[in-house]
């Protein structure tokens, strides 16, 4: 099977070069990019002797005439453009921008800051947050790839949600990124010499990733209130954490919630549900498509924290992205993503 | 003005020795520690032709004689019996430790999970937080200094709570340290190898600075609920951030929680409330004794989010300790402590 | 094939996990340490879920009963003691240590600073540093797997040293590590909160892989004269750079230079020669079995400077380990080896 | 005593206003950029509530009225051209880019790439390497800062090569330095996602600051040969180590090379030769304006190994600009610059 990947020299891109160069099925026909015709191991010398290929300009026809799917790995702004050039096309596509995630056109434009992609072109995505939406992500031909921070907070949220177990005003996001979620753009905030020995948070209840969020969390449970919702940037170059904190219903016991959570995850290879008492760390899934989820009952207040953690360019983008080609192209989701996590 | 200090080896102990180098008043009469009779050159080569003072064993009676006030920058469990050596002598005394917070006996022991002090030796000392206690710490011959993580939470809590401008049992702090301030002891939770490029959460709910928030905030508003508390542990040596989570009561604005905010700390030289829609970082205070303060209320939500950072081994640890010594011995409470954040 | 892993929970025994989970012939039958039986995930929970495994006690005959090949990735003064227990029975072996390296066992005891195995040991054991020993490497029962610094260096070295085309008393070695180098156990030296933000030399002149260089280097050329090394400590987990100075002969171009480099490594897939004027970086190889040189005449001086990146966990220990494994048992080298590095 | 600073805003010029802040005699009159006026803290957020000054257009002529000193920080290429506009007035100046350092123009264009300021302009200055050149700078009106590397490199080398107890032309310098010596633009090559874990070799014996090394070696022992020198990119905010080889004299032993840089250095305050056996990290002299040299000689092969680390924003950029500054106004060197290494 042959597939396209534009917006290759992003992290996003040369992450699913990293993903595609050891997949048994997916064969990189091509790679696409606004810079002009680059080895792509000139942008990124780690690639040198190993991938040969060269930057395209790009052709949306000729890619769907060449390849069963395209990867977008392109800017939101971007992203949506590009979409629409391909809807005439009969290709699969995955984007993993923001263009695609809300439904609702005045949110996106709301929050991104800039004007929605066409509402028909929003609507033939799905919503790709892969272990709470196999069949329709199956019968998918596009999919709209989850936010990085989304895919980390809605794993961790998902089964105490769905059962309505929680005061549904109560949801607190913590969340922290590394640099790389950032994008490869230089900026003054993500210098070495500004984010060494330094932590910074930022867009405090103003990140786009909310109402990507609670859209999800409202198809689960209609009686969902708005979020809190914090990022910070942390002095690692990948990996998630998002820290998060629920009121419970009283009553409602740890061990209760661990069944929830087990039972829900059971089948799903990249969520690991850890132990009582134990809680993962951010350095645990880098590298792999694992999303590891660490739970704690305070009886002193009846709040329960949820420790979620990614790899933000695996699970949060190209794993996840791929996780999703996978299904949609009738393969298991693993294959080609059994990454063990790289530690230490 | 003559000062000894007990425990000198850890990292407090040794940013003591930076901040006392440089003060004008107090001149480090003696260093000691249970390391036997080195150099402390040898110990921190950084020290090198700066210090030559040699480790001494610790005889309280004998430091009594020669210092007018001593530095215990000993460890939990430790400061407690080198503290009650030291009641019958008359010297001032400083204890960076948790031994002497909280008031509770048996409080300490659920938490610390060892032996309290005799109560009449925690009696003897006031707790030193000091922008909220200064009379307090005027007329005391000995301080107990507030914990890192405490102090941060305090300093970013204190106006609201004691106005009682919120929801008694919403209080959530999602707090973060650098490695520092997990000691010196290696550990290898806190090898450099397991933590580069890593970000980990402990302790949750458990950590030992719970109980010694909690008995200030009821101090300053007896409706305080138990709240609820995370530790994570960053990549990097100084630091400290605390995300707080508030509800305030119904029609608040943020520009009166502005108002209260800069009330409360308009004649602090240390706390810096930062303007509305900036956020401080962990590196803008680092090798100070400023601690910054951010605020965000979402009127989606009803929820403030105080950010609080400070420098760990500095306000939330020696800064603090020659802030109140100062205080004590009725020097202005900046003296030698001016520092410049060290950025970047 | 079975193969068992024994010092399971250093850095260099988990490295070998982590390739040996996706290798397509090894299969880890059991895994070995001192530290009692504990499932493996539960020193290294990102194992969790991955590899439900219990580390086993150490029984040389039933592990060579079951097992056709054993890695020994246990320290220095520990692995050769347990050769010895091997040499009776019929398993292949590879050792990650020094104790088998040096042939000479006068010289053993003056670097490590304890006695060297029996002679006959060490004997029975081929150094194995691939690229330039393959032949002996596939005949051999026995595999001495090389040094982290030894391989970054001797595969910088090899091309000019054995083509003699440089002066022999000029090589000096300007080495720099990340921590994991340094092994788990917990030391002040290698402290998060003592490494974040520094830089370390140690061990100038005088580290152990001296030797192991010189004795490969006068087998190439044994007009060699002693090197100088230094070794330093990066504030990073994994990587090696060897920066690499010696004088070359009178009237050598660098477009020779490159041709004897481009010879040598033309058949090698883990050696990338990188084109005039790119230099490698460390985090470019990291996380996979390459050895990135690049090469730069300075014609104001004659002198060659020769960059040389590893990961010290993969080419410096367990991946190069699996490489001798591969060619021992007759498998293509590059057998579960084709790890892109991760990057950023 | 009133002095001004141009290019306030990059890491230079900021740390010029970390150390004058404290500073007993030199007052701030005034501050200068490009950028507008902007509020300095608006810039630098780690100033707020201690730096109120505005940023001010660069009018030469006032400020040579209103000040006594000015220190450009500005970068090379803008700083020949202000010095030139400063020519005409009567205000010590202190240069702290590459623009006044090297005497002859030619290697100047050479190595910088662009014209070099006019000579005459360029003969004005002292190059300012405070503990070989006291005297001229004390009658000096305008000082060249040493660069950074250089000033490493030849504090290190100074007494050896003064003393012609090498071969001359066997100087091999291996430079690393945090990313804040590659100022304060974004680049793709200093961002955190690729400098996190990563170690980097740029300009091999391209670097701008040989010629100026050179210049001052030549100065001290006209028989010495051109040098190697490499230069890389630590994944650190500040600091720089320089390791250097030489051959030394034949029987040229260690104590008398102790002698000869303990007799060198012996009063200076800022230059720390550690004892035998012991070898400077980078982090023991960071936030001061310390160079720490360490010693040792390899009987085996006469090599001598220097290293030699410094804060390159300190002594190797801001702390030396003070230290000339302060002599050249008649006060003790040490004015201000007590600062002890902030450590950890």
């Amino acid at each position: 099977m042959k597939v396209a990947v534009i917006g290759t020299t992003g992290y996003g891109g040369i992450e699913l070069l990293r993903i595609l160069h050891s997949h048994p099925v997916f064969q990189i026909q091509s790679i696409h990019s606004t810079k002009g015709e680059v080895p792509i191991w000139k942008e990124y010398p780690h690639l040198f002797n190993i991938n040969d290929q060269v930057l395209e300009v790009i052709n949306p026809e000729e890619i769907a005439e060449k390849s069963d799917l395209v990867f977008l790995a392109t800017p939101s702004g971007v992203s949506g453009q590009l979409a629409a050039q391909f809807a005439e096309f009969n290709i699969k596509l995955v984007d993993l921008s923001g263009d695609l995630r809300l439904k609702n056109t005045d949110e996106y434009t709301q929050w991104y800051k800039h004007e929605a992609a066409p509402k028909e072109i929003i609507d033939k995505a799905v919503y790709g947050l892969t272990e709470w939406r196999r069949e329709q992500v199956a019968g998918a031909q596009w999919i709209s790839n989850p936010g990085c921070y989304s895919t980390a907070s809605l794993l961790g949220l998902g089964p105490i949600v769905k059962e309505k177990l929680i005061d549904p005003s109560s949801i607190i996001i913590d969340a922290k990124s590394g640099t790389s979620g950032a994008g490869r753009k230089p900026t003054r905030t993500t210098m070495h010499a500004e984010m060494s020995e330094n932590f910074k948070i930022y867009k405090v209840n103003e990140h786009q990733h909310i109402p990507e969020i609670e859209q999800q969390l409202l198809e689960w449970n209609e009686e969902i209130k708005p979020i809190t919702f914090s990022t910070h940037l942390l002095p690692i170059s990948r990996g998630i954490m998002a820290t998060i904190y629920v009121q419970v219903q009283k009553g409602v016991t740890l061990s209760e919630i661990y069944k929830i959570y087990e039972e829900h995850y059971q089948n799903d290879s990249f969520v690991r549900v850890r132990p009582e008492g134990h809680y993962p760390a951010v350095k645990e899934v880098c590298g792999s498509n694992f999303c590891d989820i660490g739970l704690h009952l305070d009886e002193r207040t009846g709040r329960l924290t949820i420790v979620s953690v990614i790899d933000n360019l695996m699970k949060g983008a190209a794993g996840q992205a791929v996780q999703n080609a996978n299904i949609m192209t009738g393969l298991d989701e693993t294959t080609g993503l059994t990454f063990i996590p790289m530690y230490p």
